[in-house]
């Protein structure tokens, strides 16, 4: 455990999209959670929890499309929908396949793959979802540094979902004496949090993308990606990879 | 009334910061409220319940100080306080002075002017606080157009004050049947108001600009802040200058 001043605690703050991390990120030596519910990051959770070796992430469809000539196993997303050409998208349900076992993936989604290019100067950044919930709190409270919750959003933009999520993982880990240094941010997460908690689907009925994912059919998606510690694993970033962390 | 197509509602959005309002202005023919509650917004309502005939919102103190040699009342706030060689800054307070009667006064501030500054584009720009929170709400129902509710935050991030006000117009002017596209953002803001309303003080007790605030001896300015309706006058942009809306 490294060492902090006396009084001192870790700053816990949310940040709603990636165009506002520049504001956020002072100390790089610090925690990045990328977040992204609806799906990227629940898909990138279940991945791992089915088996895969690692995952690349990349921004481009360009990029995607020269992983699939040398014959990686390519899903891409873009506006919810599987970018014609490719097999997956970013639907956690794919994964529940044997194919993807010891596999390395490569994944581009509109939003979650653009949060984790942005947070990548940090020390160390890791993938959260509610379906890693207990395990990626756990990690980041061992970490013991600044941390910044970083929500995906879309296109720039605030959503529900992350918030939601930011908002758990601020409210655990906050009950920890070394986690108290909470921004504006955060306390809005959190109060978000504990109004929606006992119903989370029901709380989210009226929010952009979950309308979007309805009209879509993706309805056991969202629900998927609503359910808590389907996995105990933590993705990590390491260079361009995203691992399972030891 | 303008027309707008059957079972069409106008946007009602929260822009948490300038930052993010290129992100959210996508349609320029409509009404955005500058908000800045500590305490630029709050302090420019007071300036016209006292009867200022006009105020022009500066972005830099080098342009403050041009129209203080030219003879001009002028009031520049950095970090909360005012700036050396300046009369007043932005409290509220300052202007329960005779003195300020049919002037006009030139305003420089950390976040609000930046708001201000930003938003020029839209059809309407209008100046929102607690202060004139009746007059307003009626102001952008009688507009009939997309609302983009625009918190000034602190140096790019979001603050609980801001959103707490854009929260309770977007609650207000949402029981109106014609304004009821809410985004997330305007989801999540009326849910925090809605929990705060009772002790709008208290529940910013852990926010970062009402400490910052306290640690100056604020407080009345705080108080003032959070008081509804002592002015029923809406300060709206034209050209360069800000007048009472007719």
């Amino acid at each position: 455990m490294s060492e902090i001043s006396s009084g001192n605690t870790r700053k816990v703050e949310v940040v709603f999209s990636p165009l506002n991390f520049p504001s956020y990120f002072e100390n790089k030596d610090c925690t990045v959670v990328v977040i992204d519910i609806f799906r990227a990051t629940s898909a990138i959770c279940a991945a791992f929890e089915s088996g895969i070796e690692s995952l690349i992430p990349v921004d481009t469809i360009e990029k995607a499309k020269k992983y699939q000539q040398e014959g990686f196993l390519v899903g891409a997303e873009r506006n919810a929908e599987i970018v014609e050409g490719f097999d997956f998208g970013n639907s956690p349900l794919t994964f529940k396949n044997e194919k993807y076992k010891n596999q390395s993936v490569v994944l581009t989604t509109t939003n979650g793959t653009k949060a984790i290019e942005i947070a990548k100067e940090a020390t160390t950044v890791i993938i959260g979802a509610f379906t890693n919930f207990t395990a990626l709190c756990q990690y980041v409270e061992d970490q013991d540094k600044d941390v910044l919750l970083l929500c995906a959003g879309w296109k720039d933009r605030f959503n529900l979902e992350d918030t939601l999520f930011a908002g758990a993982v601020a409210e655990k880990i906050s009950k920890n004496l070394r986690f108290q240094n909470l921004s504006d941010s955060s306390i809005a997460a959190i109060n978000m949090y504990i109004t929606a908690k006992k119903d989370m689907y029901g709380f989210l009925g009226e929010s952009s993308h979950r309308k979007r994912l309805s009209r879509l059919n993706m309805e056991e998606d969202i629900i998927y990606c609503l359910s808590f510690d389907k996995s105990s694993i933590v993705p990590i970033l390491k260079g361009d990879k995203i691992i399972a962390a030891s």
